[in-house]
């Protein structure tokens, strides 16, 4: 699938606007569309267009004729104003490995994690755009212990990007989920290990996720990427959950310094965003556009499928080779990390030292 | 203490914008303001004025013979438009009765409790305004059980609402954090225990919770609200936590259907809002005007002073006596719940059956 999403840049002196992404050229698509669709595309965010709907998007996705830019001579802005941020747990090798190194001996899987896609809310006003620096966070990490996070991890994702809003009080039905969703980016759900660790029961994640989360430059429209079906779910899920299974089939990796570390897939889901949409909608929350749902990592059986260093070190004690002859176990200042995706582009982050 | 608080309000056919609550009557600020102030205060939200700080702040507390309208006569918009909202979990009393309940034994804190301000995101696309009708939400209740909630609450809080931002990467230091915050507003986390008690581990609560959090008309500066000292903390906290020990002297109450069951203070929050500013952007995190911080659940010693039905009832052992002789344990369709705090006003929700 060659890269044909949308973003927002800016050319040299020029306020930011919606473009495409054709290979390495930036289509201006304000300069060539009709008024109806010029004031969505003349806006620094994404999110007009994305509020208009799937007949504005199909109006966008038809304009021809475009003047281009170099990709390498404009500058890229975060693609939207994120509403709510929500993040999925929907991997089953990843919550499988996640059980085995943290509760051994009993089931890997909570009770109820085949019942319902599980997830959290995070923090929407610290997702950042591909290239922003990520500083070592401070935290508690231990009974009276403070200092810099000495576990500093990536977290291997899809975002799935609202567009269409839904009313509150109005559940979406399973069939009509995807019709909300304007397209998928990229995403790193950056994570402090023993931050996390220390502070995650009873009420989940909070501060060793909150610091940064990365998404990609691009949102790609769900029908440009490829499908898959996949086997039946067992148990069967409730009515509200029910479809024919299926997971979007793209080609993930995760690059540490120059070395590709793991190689997965989006098929790896065992739940799928239609899944994750009408869970998240089934008590009456409304969809607001903006709203940013993470897949959760995404993680295959393969001892070089994880999409965390979490798993891909086993919590630490198997270190892990890089190709200068290196080895980590969790993130060190000045590692540079891309998430690539199959007709999704990359989300780049670098470690800067903690603050002094 | 009067109540003095900001809110939105739009007379007969006008369009919404910023007022200042005096009494039985809502004081048209922006119409008396010089032209400085009055782009803040002709906003259909409270989001300009906060964001423009202290100075501003004071400059519009200032301004006199403001026109005068009846609360009666004008409509009462949600205040501000919710950036991040995230709900702590601050009370010992409230904290300890969860424990004795969920895991009766063993110690009823958290290890971490007296540690850090624990606190986690919930979904602030469902922030409503006081009057708002609460329709039962639908969801899991247990394996394979789907159907609307049994067990309806209500959580008794304050919300913390920050105005002046701070940046991602620089840490609020706790002496400063008050600095941020616009004000204070009364706030119900409505609650689907059923739903709550099944989906929570290990993510923390999410449909539980996100169905609707209603929140007060009106934003009262923090300096209009008496404050409290309290007993040192034990532990020490740590020292980006510490500081002389204090709390808002709220008298808050709970109203069912013209029963207050519970009468409280937010004098029983252990945690200040000053420290759970200074521990969310101790990672770096940013705050944004808008951003909402839920004290959590305020109860204190007494067996009435306790801030949720969960408590009131002991899980619904114990139903509570109304005063027109019928009996509660959780909400039924038609109950009308009122949270009063002192100089704070009231937030207000009426129970609507499910959706069939």
């Amino acid at each position: 699938v060659a890269l044909a999403g949308y973003g927002v840049f800016s050319a040299a002196g020029e306020p930011a606007r919606v473009g495409a992404r054709r290979g390495e050229e930036v289509l201006d698509l304000g300069a060539a569309a009709p008024p109806p669709q010029r004031a969505l595309l003349e806006s620094p965010s994404l999110n007009p267009l994305m509020a208009a709907g799937p007949e504005a998007w199909a109006a966008v996705a038809a304009i021809e004729d475009a003047p281009a830019h170099a990709l390498a001579a404009v500058e890229l802005h975060l693609p939207f104003a994120v509403a709510d941020y929500v993040d999925f747990y929907s991997s089953l090798h990843h919550a499988t490995n996640a059980g085995r190194m943290f509760r051994p001996g009993g089931d890997p899987l909570p009770p109820n994690w085949r019942h319902l896609p599980i997830g959290y809310h995070g923090r929407a006003g610290t997702v950042v755009p591909s290239g922003s620096a990520i500083v070592r966070p401070h935290g508690q990490l231990g009974p009276g212990e403070y200092g810099a996070t000495r576990r500093l991890d990536v977290e291997l994702e899809l975002g799935f990007v609202i567009g269409a809003p839904s009313r509150r009080g109005e559940p979406v039905p399973i069939e009509r989920a995807l019709d909300h969703v304007f397209g998928v980016v990229l995403l790193n759900d950056w994570s402090a290990r023993d931050i996390q660790g220390w502070e995650t029961v009873p009420l989940g994640p909070f501060l060793g996720k909150s610091f940064a989360t990365s998404i990609g430059h691009w949102v790609v429209p769900v029908d440009a990427l490829d499908r898959t079906a996949r086997e039946p779910q067992d148990p069967t899920p409730l009515a509200y959950l029910r479809e024919e299974p299926w997971a979007f089939d793209i080609a993930l990796e995760l690059d540490i310094c120059g070395t590709v570390v793991a190689r997965t897939n989006a098929r790896e889901l065992y739940w799928s965003a239609a899944q994750q949409i009408a869970h998240l909608t089934v008590n009456g929350a409304s969809l607001r556009t903006g709203d940013l749902l993470g897949s959760g990592t995404i993680s295959g059986p393969g001892r070089h499928e994880r999409g965390s260093l979490l798993e891909l070190s086993w919590n630490g004690t198997e270190p892990l080779a890089l190709d200068d002859g290196s080895t980590r176990t969790f993130l060190e200042d000045g590692d540079e990390v891309v998430l690539r995706g199959d007709g999704l582009g990359e989300v780049r982050g670098r470690i800067e030292p903690a603050l002094a």
